[in-house]
Parts: structure tokens; sequence; C-alpha cells
């Protein structure tokens, strides 16, 4: 870590997000004295980007905080000497996203953004640019830390991890948020609290929950929705059956109604895009308020309307992550890393997400004490063998490596189906995926 | 072994397959001189049991075949000092295999009496009587062997490990008949083929195929379909896409199928159902028209009629596997038995269906050679987790361990539908299902 | 955790090293409000009992520290209710101490308390007299915690682990000690190192020494001697050769002399046995001479004697340990715990001893970091078979398991020496080894 | 395998042990019509060359046996084209081997051809060799199996897996003797056993005998030695100790006493080295001998004295072997392969020697059926990371590695004896380790 300067640099930095992350830059200021703050962003971008210098520079002015903030489409210029470079970009805007959502409804399969088909074509795009900012980390910040909040977060960080030496860490807002509801609904303080999760991004359990030391997780088992049903915004909570929540052995993520409740979850998914159009199409016009919103020049803090986007508590993982590393601070923290060993049914080069030890060489992941129950371990290792295949695919653009990749997915019905999707993703998002275009 | 006897008994005696059975018998009586044959089965069978008899003696009688045949409706009288003990039961009946058939397709389901919800609700039924069997053999002849026949045989032999210390080894006929296509495919005999197979009962790929030690293999995986297709009666032989097929790796078993053409094989089930009923009330008109010709007293062979039940090499692998264990021939064979490590990517105590050497010991897995796909290990990890909570939810009765086992699988689409099905399985199956109901 | 008691119950409570233990509680009662305090022995150690006694409640009164002191022979009344259980015995005292010394030493091998044959002696004492406590913990102290100082302290941990359901913790002041060191050579505190251990208690190897997040592990490697050779009192600190240190791969633990410096520290051994008797003699004087100090009326407080005895910062470990269990801190300690899979070449339930996140619920291992060098790696795995044997011969008491463990130990030179020595230990503690007369 | 040609070349065609595997070709000609037969050599070994040329030629002669017999020096044209390859080499000739043995009897350790440091030595000369003779084989026969006869042959075995693409099987002949002893013991025929090993080459336990099926291994254990105790020539046969064979769990190979009785195998080599000189000049006297033998040219058969060289059953294990894979005969014989997952303790590169099913692809390796003792697995896993390490050593030529593994081996006793040995084998064999010299 740089004695003197800490430079961070946020690739994607026209995002509608990056006002709540500047919020916490500001908040945590005093532990975390940023020098240099570089916003980058791709020239289809440069509009946004410069609504998005102007009110961070409200902002900063507003509380008095010394950052420099330096707006840059030169990619190479922000991340030399960077001590964390934040990846929070969109490959194709929400225009791809949207084809990613309505290509798989098409054919009766779940459209959604990170998981099933969805995920497979965004991962596809994505990492080909990840792996490109690895590189040129590797030659201008060799040591500098790469905090990727980019989904399918999961599956970026094993491709970094698998092809790159830069030191990364895939960061998720839905552990922070799932503690946040636990401790709201125990009426507790999030500190009295020790949760331990199962899985990897995106696809996990609640394992243990522990309230003062003492296990209380049958309270949450037994209490199968509503309002304390722990979902993310954006995905539908319906009711679990109790019988079937009462013998998970652990509080399922909102994601997973994907898989046991997919039927309901496509049928909701279909009348949606009917009535609204896909997710990414009802961003795109939340974005474009929070846009016009941003560009008042009366403005200069993070507007209420940001919360209806769909980052809770980004700011707050983010800040508490950097923070830990920067100051060395040996906290628990849940983040997406290397398996190498703790979850003994998935190979060691496997992505997890899982409670860490933040100190100033990064995430050191702690032995679980949960038992993992047998359908838990089946159903990740699927999926992770969908994953490892996704990120093989993506790297080489190979494209009977990308058809097994998709057909394996449990939420992918047929062979049939499987390359009917791939045909039409690698046709729509041609000029993203040239690794298959050799 | 006894030096002076050979008893074999014959669990499911009455069964329409015992007739192939005891032509092999009769074929390799030189190597494998059984002297004594017992014939059990329960009150119900009786009449097809007499059947059987007489047939059995009248073909005996042709040959000249000095095995003394015993039929009997107390297994342990048959059990009791026995070599070999071969279980071929169908715990209640095919009525019970139509509703396995037909209560999945009610929810739109794979209805399939070895793969998915059905051969679920068949080991429920099938386990706890498999395991009083062992029970009595380790009372009553400890050091036989138990050959085990009975669907689904991956599962039941996973059941047999875990549950009972009695010697045993699962028998499919799927790897000898693939085996024979193979060789014919190639006009060539099989001892030419060097064939290695990477899976479990039912859901395996043939990964290797050297003919004269000149690997073939893709010759095979170039041939997505038709007459050659490798298929076992009774699944229906859809055409491979060419991309898919050449790209998986392995030639996929006839099963496979029922995962990768999860929804023509559906709509083809249902189909199929509306006009002819389902698979089992189709086979049980061919049974009814086998014990029909059974009953001829001038019938003293097994007849051609049998040929379309569907058990083409049963009899060979059967007396091929008995002989070599009576024998010590050290022969290599295809069999179902304890993964151990040989699948690294599956639990020890797994079930799988590997190449083993056969000795008076029992069956000896051979490390594979074969280069195992991600995509593989996936499917396979999966549908083993499926199989072991099935395995631990029949042993239990528990209905929550049920309910996880069946909703884990990947051609059950919803935790609504499993429920609802498993429901239905509980209450038509009631009378089979004891443990359930303590 | 009980909250309106503490009640802490120290087995041993007659040593010589209780005030230094009762130094730290004393030290710490604002955050460790122990509310009653056990001191229990057996009759042979009353008399020790009350000297210690007496001056505990002198130590107590001085300091106005309200913790009521209880002292008793009967061990069920002081593990009733107990929230921490405390090991500190020594079965047989110091004469059998002597024994495990000389005993090896007669036959040429290295005769030491806890390393090699004089741990193995040790072991089969102590190992049945700590699953007796653990029993009555079951019953009367179910949820309580058992720290165990008794050496061989990761031979009774994995003892422990492999036959009880009590939970747990071996310490050892060797791992603060270290670090001590190293934060006195680096002129730096504590806390401002990050260092990491590869090994089991006794034999393991600093394998990581970050100072400020930057790594000086080798200034440590190249640096093979002399004052600052980080040895425990009572090893002899013979100089490293440089090129094998600086080729070790992480800085080798005082108690590594004996394996890789076998001829030197035998032929020390055999001259100080010659000269002053064994360590237990020697030890036993400065025992007396303590324990005249201790009956001072006037001394109230931990004398400056007791620094000699060899158990420099064994109060600092043990209050940390218990005070971050009470306080659920999360804060990282180095204890003996299992493997579980943190070191892959060792087994499950192998004892490590290893850095851990310390909670309420106890210690939770983190995932290392450094590269294990294959050398490590063979010299722990045959050192730990010895272990796990020993463990199975001391519970079993079976005279075969004995002889293969002692004789596979790399300090014990040949089946000969191996069987001599078994039988000089069973004959001289017969008294304590009622396993192996059944 | 060429259908028309059959060529076999042997490297070190100018050994003593020619004759005996010519002697097996003779025999085995109708299974293995070899057509092509290079023997070649090193300058050094010309004339011995040529006499083995001579007697090779009169004994194909004698026998009327077509094979066309080449000698070269030039060893690309002897491997060009080739079916199989054996290695058959002594790099350094016995002076060097006479040097392996000496150093370590200076420093009072175990002084032996393949166990402990004069293995060590050996491996270093002959591994550099071995894998340029792969490289050749890489461009000139690239599906030539290697067949290597050179000792160390497990760790030669191991370091050609690792670092060429070559097919190899390591042979030893240890295995059929002790096959060969056991039945003779048993007065039976060795196809009436099943004889199962755990272990690597030179360290194993012969742990299941079955005589016609029947578990026999407690009669062997219990007959502690004599002649019975099957031994190899040149190791002396010393009693086990009663109780400790018994305990083994295995019938332990002859090398396993310079283990177990270190002491006394000691003692024993300073006395033979004293008055006879090392195993090295006794064998150079044999083979002087031999060689004036063999050059009489009424002499057209193998002469009996070659008995006495030590390599009983060397050349039925070779034409075994060879005959099995050109033949694909599926038969079971015990080599050195890789482990890969086969003993789960040991890493899945590690060399082991196991039962396999050999056939035209190689060597296939049986799943154990043993019950492996914890003993057995520390004692292994030391010594394989001593082979591993010095697999390492002797092709990086670094010295640390070489100093760490050399002194992690079992038999060597400090780290001032390991250094002392490795600077003495690093000048002796100075010309012959040019990796170490660069």
């Amino acid at each position: 870590m740089s004695e003197q300067a800490l430079k961070i640099a946020v690739i994607g930095g026209g995002s509608s997000y990056t006002p709540e992350l500047i919020e916490g830059f500001i908040q945590n200021y005093s532990e975390l004295p940023i020098t240099e703050l570089y916003l980058v962003d791709i020239p289809e971008g440069q509009k946004k980007l410069e609504i998005i210098e102007n009110l961070v520079r409200r902002m900063l002015k507003k509380k008095e905080i010394p950052i420099s903030v330096h707006v840059t489409l030169n990619r190479r210029e922000a991340i030399e000497n960077a001590d964390f470079v934040l990846t929070q970009i969109r490959v194709g805007l929400l225009e791809a996203r949207a084809a990613d959502e309505r290509i798989p409804l098409q054919y009766q399969c779940i459209g959604q953004e990170t998981t099933g088909a969805g995920g497979f074509s965004k991962a596809l795009r994505t990492i080909p640019v990840i792996l490109d900012i690895c590189k040129e980390m590797e030659e201008l910040a060799p040591d500098a830390f790469l905090i990727n909040f980019t989904n399918p977060a999961g599956i970026i960080t094993e491709a970094v991890a698998k092809h790159s030496r830069i030191k990364s860490i895939g960061l998720c807002n839905l552990p922070i948020g799932i503690k946040k509801k636990i401790a709201n609904y125990a009426k507790t303080d999030i500190d009295n609290l020790a949760v331990e999760w199962v899985g990897i991004n995106h696809l996990n359990w609640t394992t243990q929950i522990k309230l003062h030391g003492k296990d209380v997780l049958d309270q949450f088992l037994n209490n199968p929705a509503g309002e304390d049903s722990f979902s993310v915004k954006n995905i539908p909570d319906f009711k679990w059956d109790e019988d079937f929540l009462s013998s998970l052995g652990g509080l399922p993520c909102g994601y997973l109604r994907y898989y046991y409740m997919a039927d309901k979850m496509l049928a909701d998914e279909l009348e949606a895009e009917r009535e609204d159009g896909t997710r990414a199409e009802v961003v795109k016009k939340i974005e474009d308020e929070l846009f016009a919103v941003y560009e008042n020049t009366e403005l200069n803090e993070k507007p209420a309307l940001l919360e209806n986007r769909g980052g809770a508590y980004y700011s707050l993982a983010a800040v508490n992550l950097i923070s830990s590393i920067y100051n060395d601070k040996k906290d628990i923290q849940t983040v997406n890393t290397q398996n190498n060993g703790m979850l003994k049914f998935l190979s060691d080069d496997a992505s997890i997400e899982i409670n860490c030890v933040i100190d100033s060489q990064g995430a050191h992941p702690i032995q679980i004490q949960s038992d993992v129950k047998p359908h838990m371990i089946g159903l990740l290792q699927i999926v992770k063998a969908f994953e490892s295949l996704t990120v093989e695919a993506a790297v080489k653009g190979d494209y009977q490596t990308a058809l097994q990749a998709l057909n394996l997915h449990p939420l992918v019905t047929s062979v049939t189906v499987a390359k009917a999707m791939l045909n039409d993703f690698l046709k729509e998002h041609e000029r993203f995926l040239p690794q298959f275009n050799k």
C-alpha cells in the first residue's frame, strides 16, 4: 500500500451507482483518506460520466473532502499506480441486458441478468473485458487489488483467479443485505449476529444464525414468507412451502427461487415482460430519471431515488472491504474468493462466497462450521460446473464448450433450447464477442 | 465358495425373465455346475411361479442338465447356505410401476421407471425389501454374493453397500448391450474392443472405444442417430444434435435423452400414454402373452417372443458375472459397485458403473483413463446427490428428506411439483411404504 | 455462556504455574469477570494445592478482586456447571516425566517430554485421564469449553476430538512466544505483525512474517542462530546450517532441532543427564524452590522466580483465549484444533496448530496462504500418523498398536529399540496404564 | 503397434543381465515375434557389448529364432520407430555405485543402491539420462512404450511421468519374486494365488494373500524368518520380531529391513564393507567372472552362474509385461505407474507399485481391497515426499532442493550428515551431474 497516496480507479465510473459509492467514501474519509479518485468510462458513456463527475464534485465540495477527482476515457491512465481498481461495468449497456433477459423467455426459460442463460450471456461478454483490465493492471499496477462488482460476480471472480495473477475479490451486496434484514427482523444490531453462508454468488444458503451466540436459525426456517422473506429488490418474494423451507437446512437466498420455483418465476417473468418489458427496460427508465435528477446542479448529495435502483448496501460493502484492506483490519466480511479446500465438494479453483478475514493481504476464508446438506452440494456442483465451463467458453471463444455449458444449466430445459439460445446470443451480441469470431 | 454344492437362489423367480436366465445356466453348465436352484416368490406371484417352474423343468430336462430345482414362497429357505442370491423383484408389480410412470406425467414431468421421479418412487418401495433380504443373508448365508438386477440398480447397490455387510454387485444389461451394438456397428467381435465408461447406472457415457487398440470413438460421436444410435428398447431414439454429440466427449447412453431432450421425451411420453397407456401397461400385455406361451407344455426352451420384452443380454451378463466369481476368472466386466476413489468427483460410498476385474472376491474397479468432461461431472454430481438422498429417505422413511431428494432431481421442475408428486406416491403406494407410516 | 455467573475449573490447580494464570485473571478481570474459580487436584497434590490456595487468596485480596475461590479434591464438584475447564495435569508427576526422559536415553534415543518416545509415553498416561474429565463434562457441564494445556497438547487435542463431544481447544505458549520474539527482534509491536504457521503442536514452521503488510520472512531465514534463534527455554539453541535454514521455506520451531539435529541434541541430552540428571529432575529442584517461595505468607503476587520455569506467556495465551470466547471477540489466535480440510495433506480428524478466529463458538481456522514445502508435508505426515496411532493405542490399550506407533516415529531407530522402550514404559508406569492391563 | 514389424531397443544392452532377457525372448518367441532387436550402449561399454552380442547371436542361432540383432553405440538409431524401449542402464557404472554405498557408510548411514542416500545419489545421475532418452523417443518413436528396469525404478518412473509425454512403465522383479516364494512356501502354483500389495517400489507390504480365494496372510505374518523370509538376494534376512511382524498388517518386503532394523542393517553393512568391500565391489567380481564365461564361444545359452547375480525372474517379468501389451492380454501384473487416486494418501502424480490390468494401452491400476494401516501410510508419505523432492532436485540441479530431499529421508540422521553426504556425492559424481554445475 503506498504510504503517501491512496489512488482508486473506478472502471465504469459513469454508472448510476457511483454517487452511492462516493457517499461511502465521504462518510469514511477519516479512515480511508483517498487522495486520487479516477472515474473512467467508454466513449458511449461520456455524457453520463460528465453528469456523474459534476455531481461528485458537488458532493465532495459540500462536505469539504479533499479527494482529487479525475475523469477520463483513458483506462490505462486510471489504472496506473492505482491501489484499488473497482470494476462496475456493463458491456453492451442495458440494451444487451434486455436481450439477455428476452431471448431465454422466448424459449420458455428463465431470463435473468445473473442466473441461468442470461448470466451465461453476460459472462461471455464481460470476462474478456475484465481480463483486459487485469492485463493492464499486471503491467501498470501489479500490486493493486481488483474489487469487482460486475455481475455475474462469482463467474468473473473465477475467471480472474484462473487467468490472471492480480489479487482480486468479488463483491456482492446480497450477504450484507441479508444480514441487515436478519438484524432488523430480530430487532438487534448486526454486531450481535454471527451469520454463516454456504455457497457461491447468488446461490447460497444462510446456514447459521447466532444471536448473542445462541442458535436462532430455526426461527427463520419456520417463517416461509412475506415481508420478512429476505428477498432482494426485483426478485418476486413468493412464499416458500413450509415443509420445504423447514427441511432446507439453511435460509435460501432470493435467487434460489429461480431454481426451486422455476415454474412460478417463469410465469411471473413472462407476464412482467408482456406488461412492462424486461427488467432491463424497467431499469432503463429508472436510470433516465436518475440522471435527470443527477443533472440538477442544486443536488449535492446522493438522491433518495437511488434507493429504488436495487443496490442497497452496495456502498457499505465496498467501503468496508477497501478500508479493511487499507487498514489491515482483520475483521470478517463475506466476499467471493477462491475455494482452495474450504468447500471440499467444489474444486480448489472454484470461486465461492464465504466469510473471510480481511487484512492487507486480502480475503482469507474461515472454515465453515455448518452441516452442509447433500441437496446443497448437488445443486452447487452442477451450477459450478456450468460456471467453470462458461469461463472456459468465454476465454477460448469455443462454440462447443459454450453449448455444453449452457445445456448443463439446470434451468435450461434441453439441448434444442440451449443451442437456439446460444445461437441467438452469439448473433445478438456479435460485436461484443470477438473471441467467437476468430 | 462351497466346494461340493453350488446353490443359487433367485428372488422373484416368477419373473418373465427367468427362462432367459435358465437358458444361460443351461448353456454354461460345464463351467457353472449349479447343484441347487431355488426360485422364490411372494404369494401374489404363486401362479406365475408355477408356470415358470414347469417351463424350467422342461428346459432342463430337454438338455439333461442335473440342476435340482426348488420352488418356494419361503425366502429364508431359499437363501440359507446359498452361494449366490439373485434379486429380480418388482415391489407392487406392474401396477405400481404404472403409477410411477403416470403420476409424474400428470405434472408434466418425465414418467420413467428408473430415471427421475419414477425411479425415486420405485427406490422408496424396493430398498426396504432388498435390505430385508440382506439381513436374512447376513444370518443365513453371510458369505454369499448378492447379485441385484432390480431397478433402479445403481440406487439399490448404494443402499446395500451403505446399510449391509453383504458382498453385493449391481448388474445392468446396458453396458454389455452397448458393447454388442458397437461391435455390430464396427463389424467386429466384442473381444477386439476396449470400451470404457464414465458414470453411474443409466447415466453414463462411453468415453473410450478402441478397436484393436486404435481409438475409434470419434467415428461414433460423429454419427448422431438412426438405427445405430445404441438405444435400449423402449427409449425413443431421437436423433442427437450433431454439434452437441460431437462435443460431448463420450457416447451418451440412451437414458441421457431424458436429460438432454427432456422436452421431446416428455411430449413423446404424453402422446404414448394417451394412445397405449404407460409403458407398464404395454409391458403388462406382453407379459400376459408371454405367460400364455410359457404355459404351453410343448415349450421346452426360451421362446422367441421374450426378445420383445427388453432384457437383451440379461442372461449373458448374469452368467458371465456369476461364473467369473465362481471360477475366479479375473476378467473384465462392467458392473455397479462402490466408488471408493475411482471417480474423484463422487464420494467414496457412491455406487458407480465401471469396468472391474471380477474374481472370487468380487468386483475390483480399474482406474479409468478417459478424460472426464466437466459437464459429465456436474450432471453426475447432482443426480448422485439425489440418489444418496433417496437412499436416506427410503431407509429412514423421512418425509422431509424425500422432499429434498425429489426436488433436487434436474427433471423435477419445482418444489410445488416435487411435493405434489411425493404426496401422490406416498398415497398410491402406502402399503409398500411402511417406513413412512411409523 | 451463563449470563450471571462465570465459573472456571482448573484441573491440576496445585501446579506451580497457577500463580501465573491467576495473575492473568487479575489483570483482565474487567473483561473476564470470573465469579467462581475452582482449583482441583489429586490427593498426592493436596499439600501443594493448599500452598497455591493461600497464595491465590493473597493475590486476589491485594488487588481486591472478588473472585470466589474454591479448593477441592472432588473433580466432579469443580466441573459441575463450569463455563471453562482448564486442564494442566501431570499424570505420575515429575517422577514419571523423569522416566519418560531417561528410558529413551538408555537406548540412544531422544528423551524429551513431548517429542518422540517421551511424548508417546506421556500421552499413554494422560489421554485416559483427560477422556475421563471429558465424560464428566458431558454429564455435568456439556456446554463448557475444555481448554487443555497438558502436553503433548496436540495429541491430547486429537484424542478429545475423536472420543468426546466436548468443545475443546488445545493451547501452547510456543506460538505467542515466537510472535513476541519476532516482534522484539523487529523492534515493533506484535500488532504490526501478521504471522502464519504451518504444522502441528511442537512441530511447525513460521511460513509467513509480514511487518506492516511487507514480507520480511527472508530476514529471519537468513539469520541462523544465536540469541535471536527463537528457542523456548530448555531446548538448546544450536546454530542452524545457513544453507539449510534458507532453503526451509519457514522458520523452524525450536523442537524441530530434535528432528534436524538429532545427533547433536542426543549428545547434548546424554551429557546433560550425566551432569544434572534429566530435565524433570532439574525442574523438580526449581519447583521445590518455587513452592518454598509460595509458602511465604508475605508473598502476594507472582514471584519473579517463576520466569525460570519455562512457561512464558502461558498466562497471556490462556486469558486471551478464554476472554475471546467469553466476549465473542472474533480476533485471531493460534491454537490446536481439528484440521477438517485446512491442511489438505493431513486427515480431517487430525489436530493441527493454526491461526483461528476465536468467537463464542470456539476456534475457526483461517485458510493458510503460505506455500507449504514438500519436506514439511512429508515430516508432518509421518509424525501425525505416529500421533494418530498413539491416540488409538492409549484409548484401546493395545500393545501391538503401541508398538507400531512408537516404531513409526522418525526419532526411534529400530523395532528392537521401539519394543525395548515400550516394554520399559509399560513396566515403569504400570499403575498409570490400566488400559494395558485388562 | 506396428503390424508387420516388432522392434525392441535395449538401452544398456551390454549389461550382464541381457542373456537373461534374451532367453525370455527366445522362450516366448511364438507370442512375441520380435523382428528387430537393437542392443545399444555407451563407448565405455563397447567391449562388453560385443561379448553380449556374440553370445546373443549364438543363443538365437541354437534355437533358430529369426530375430534380427543390431548392435550400436547410436542410441537414436536404436530408438527410431521402436515399439518398446527397455532401459537397463547404470550411469557411472559400478564404480559410481560403490561410491553411493561407501559415502553414507562413512557417516554411519545406510549405504544401499536404491534405498536412502545411495538411491538418492543414483537418482540424481540417472534421471537426466532417462529424460534424454524420453526426448529422443518423443521425436523418433512417440508411440513406443518405455519399459524401465533401471533403479531406483520408482523414482525414475515418477520423473518420466512428470517430465515426459512418453508412455512408460517401471518394472521390478521383487513382486514376482515374492509371489513365487509365497507359492513355493504354500506348495501351490502361482495361478492359485491372489496377492495384493500396498506401497511403492522397494517399500511395500503384501497385504493380501488368498489361496484359492481363502485368506492365508496370517500364516505368513506368524512366520517371522528363516529361509522362508522372502528376502531378495543381497539383503540380509534378519529375523523379524514376532510381535512386530504379526501387528504389521502385511508382509514387509525385504528392503523394509533398512527402515525397521536400521541399526542391525548398518552394523552388517559396515562389517561386510570392511571384509569384502561394498556390494558394488562384490558385484564387480561376479560380473567379471560372468563376462569371462560369456566370452566362451562354446556357450550358447544363459549360464547357470547368472543366477548368482540377483536378478531372478527379471526376464520373466519383462517378457510377461511386453507380451501383455503387445497381445492386449488384459492380465494382471504388478508394476510401477502413476498413482492418480489409487492410494488416496499419496498425491496423484506419485509413482506407486500396484496390481494393474495390462493391455495394449499400458497398465491400469486396480482398486485395492486391503485395509491400509496408518503406519504404512505415514512411512510411505515421508519417503514419497523424499522421492518427489529428489526428482525435482535432479531435474533442476538445485542444491537447496537436494539438501531438503536428502535431509528428509528417515534413514538420514541429521542436517549435518545430509549436507556432508550431498557435498561428497556432488564432488564424487561431478561429471555425471552437469545439471548441478550450470
